[in-house]
């Protein structure tokens, strides 16, 4: 382990946590709402943790393994979500430890779950605070696996692998800043974008800035206990629309910046995540049109944000989907376990890695006919390496056996099945409420302490995709085994 | 399509059929059952089928394509089922078709679902050959899969590809044969063995042969209403034994009949299936002992026939399990999807290919720390092909997926969730019971016909392996593309 650069980026991080939290401070100072002193606080205390990481990193050797590189991911979220919990626990908005982690990690995650039984109670700058921290790990996620993993040439969860040009930091740098910087351009700009739609919407600009944080980090905080039920039809389509935008992967709006705009309609994963939304939103708009009290208009309408909504793992909600019938809600909860795009800020397994599921499916098929024909697994027209589609298969296995053995945990409660298996599908695909007694109505509150803990962990695995986590846990010796 | 020999294949079939229906004929005679002549009728009407079948076939060229042995086995266990319902219907104590086919699928494919309210108001002749239909269906999947499979070099669902001998029906006919010979035996002598015991056990000889059909062919189907419950402690563990030696590999019987009893012990799929019934015993006992009113004793023997009933797909009950913690339900619900062996009558996805599932995610891990090492899966020290890696990554890709349409399907009913995935969880891993409105106390009578024709097909397509039914149903086109 490299020590040194480790302490260096995880104290810059911190850093640069503590003046984000300035925006917050500044409305609560001009509110002069009680809560400033404890984001003033929290942001004080973050910028001396980070100083003294800083100051503590001895210069050592300049290579970088790729373990360091997932230890500064991994840490670096664990950290930011603990100091972020501060102004949560010195405001009195929320009194434990635990559960301010939980609304943290939620946020920084872009989970959206939340443990706050009555959010319309909060102070505007402590509620800026928690709306912001989904759109900072919107961002975080997309520098993590569209610039950080490919430059470390980190392959299994990538889907293309990156020519890596062998991993020392000087020449990781350069790289990471450029595609880096592109990201952020897209995504400012994206939100700047919404903000305006949503003000000529006729929100307010705290209102219309917040819902854009949610949307563009695919969180699904939302300001209001009634989530997006009483916004204007033209809010929530505006809303439903940059979900599906937000969970397109950012390379392809690079790809548009060059003028490739027939690379991206080609592209097959988009593709995919497109038919998936067209189909859902039928299967619904059918089911709540003849088996429920809705207009065809109406289910269209409602069916289509609130499939989108799920799918990018934002889920905000318009009505109570648990009183759908359940035909939806099993239609719901699968699109929370496909997800968006890669390289998106949205959660789930990832619709591309779905679609290479398909077609390993698929090919059995031909073989059946064809017994002798084995032919490779392409996509967008090329040929994906054996190894790559091996790192797609184990990690689909690794989702389902992370979301089983969680399901077991948290059954230790009790609760109805319902519950437990949809508390680990929504925090897991970090996408936010679920079914039965977690459905948009409710909240994560009456979970206790140890659930609350693993389900903390699971949006974590969930966010990092698993192996970036788990490798860090498991012992050395186990992995040098093959 | 080779028509010819797929007619006198299943001309054929049919008639082993009709004689099979005669113990259970004679049974009915003897006691001057009313029945009787219902299953005198099945066993013509089943014997002219045949006859009609075997006359009808031209002789035509001998040369076997794969697709033609898999249509002969798909609609094989279709016609027998089909048939082989009629003594049901006949009797009246059956009277919609649709429930009849379920039952008799539920039979052959050793599901043991049943659509019976009280099993226990059955003639002693048609109960025999309820319960025979089990022990026949476990054949006939051995033979299936041990035999027929690797003589036609079907390799998708095999573990090890056999060295084909071209596919013409002279060559595979003693290959078969010499194989089928070898199932039959170890077969036929554990359920003698078993008899023999359960006798000593106290059983009278009817009971006794029934339960050991049941368990062989890792059915389930119960002569009485509260399946296990009312029976001797040695009567359930010796039930609990059997179960786990039918989910065997029955190649491995072959192996210990030749002296290599070092081969079977180091068996990884062996050792693997043995480890969760282990992990899964203590689990359910701790879980019994301090969350349940269970003493520790009562809690071990329990839970360890649960476990194995239900890893076994026997899934017999002696308690109502929906009644346990939920931690415990939640173990029970994991292990209906592991199943047992291959090459064994149980069903599920089968512990082999959870154990390569498992192996590639633990090779990811491996190269998060080695990221150039790429080391192949290895099974019993051999290298397994990535052929087959794919074959079974993509074989648990589509039970995932037809598991879930499924549960979409059933959802139309809109019973509450855990019904419905129970529903298709049982039926699709031939295990029989499920949760909630599923629970050892109830049956399938409820659903209405769409939903009973969708879970009979499930039964069927998860008995076959999924591919063996789904290639014969997908269009010629889409099969030649890859």
């Amino acid at each position: 382990m490299n020590f040194g650069i480790i302490r260096r980026v995880l104290g810059s991080l911190l850093i640069v946590e503590a003046v984000l939290m300035l925006p917050g401070l500044l409305i609560a100072l001009s509110l002069k709402e009680a809560s400033a002193s404890a984001i003033a606080i929290g942001a004080v205390v973050t910028l001396l943790a980070g100083g003294g990481l800083l100051l503590s990193a001895t210069q050592t050797k300049s290579t970088l393994r790729s373990t360091d590189g997932l230890a500064i991911v991994a840490l670096g979220w664990v950290l930011i979500s603990i100091f972020g919990a501060i102004p949560f626990l010195l405001s009195g908005f929320i009194t434990s430890p635990v559960d301010a982690i939980f609304e943290t990690v939620s946020g920084f995650t872009t989970t959206g779950a939340t443990i706050l039984e009555d959010v319309e109670i909060l102070d505007r700058g402590i509620m800026f605070w928690r709306i912001f921290t989904q759109w900072i790990g919107g961002m975080g996620i997309l520098v993590f696996s569209l610039a950080l993993l490919p430059a470390l040439g980190i392959g299994s969860f990538q889907i293309f692998k990156a020519e890596t040009p062998g991993p020392t930091v000087s020449k990781i740098a350069p790289r990471m800043k450029n595609t880096a910087r592109i990201l952020y351009l897209s995504y400012v700009s994206l939100t700047i974008t919404q903000v305006i739609l949503l003000k000529i919407g006729g929100l307010s600009l705290y209102d219309a800035v917040l819902h854009a944080f949610s949307t563009m980090g695919t969180g699904g905080f939302s300001i209001y206990n009634d989530s997006m039920g009483s916004l204007s039809d033209f809010v929530q389509v505006t809303l439903a629309v940059f979900m599906v935008l937000a969970s397109l992967n950012f390379s392809l709006y690079y790809l548009l910046y060059q003028g490739k705009w027939r690379e991206v309609v080609r592209n097959q994963e988009v593709r995919f995540f497109f038919s998936v939304i067209g189909m859902a939103t039928l299967l619904l708009t059918l089911n709540l049109t003849f088996r429920y009290h809705f207009t065809f208009l109406r289910a269209l309408r409602d069916g289509f944000v609130q499939v989108t909504s799920m799918i990018s793992s934002t889920a905000m909600t318009i009505h109570d989907f648990t009183e759908w019938p359940h035909f939806s809600q099993v239609v719901l909860l699968i699109l929370m376990f496909i997800g968006g795009c890669a390289g998106s800020t949205a959660g789930g397994m990832k619709a591309v890695r779905v679609l290479v599921a398909g077609k390993l499916v698929k090919r059995e098929f031909s073989k059946m006919a064809h017994p002798r024909a084995f032919s490779p697994i392409r996509l967008d027209g090329r040929i994906m390496p054996n190894e790559v589609v091996a790192g797609i298969t184990s990690f689909l296995a690794l989702h389902l056996i992370v979301f089983l053995l969680g399901t077991l945990l948290i059954s230790l409660e009790n609760y109805d099945l319902v519950t437990s298996l949809t508390s680990v599908a929504a925090t897991l695909n970090n996408v936010g409420p679920g079914l039965s007694l977690l459905g948009p109505k409710n909240n994560y509150a009456f979970f206790n302490d140890f659930s609350k803990i693993i389900l903390t962990l699971l949006m974590l695995l969930g966010r990092l995709e698993l192996y970036t986590v788990l490798v860090l846990l498991a012992p050395r010796k186990w992995l040098d085994e093959s």
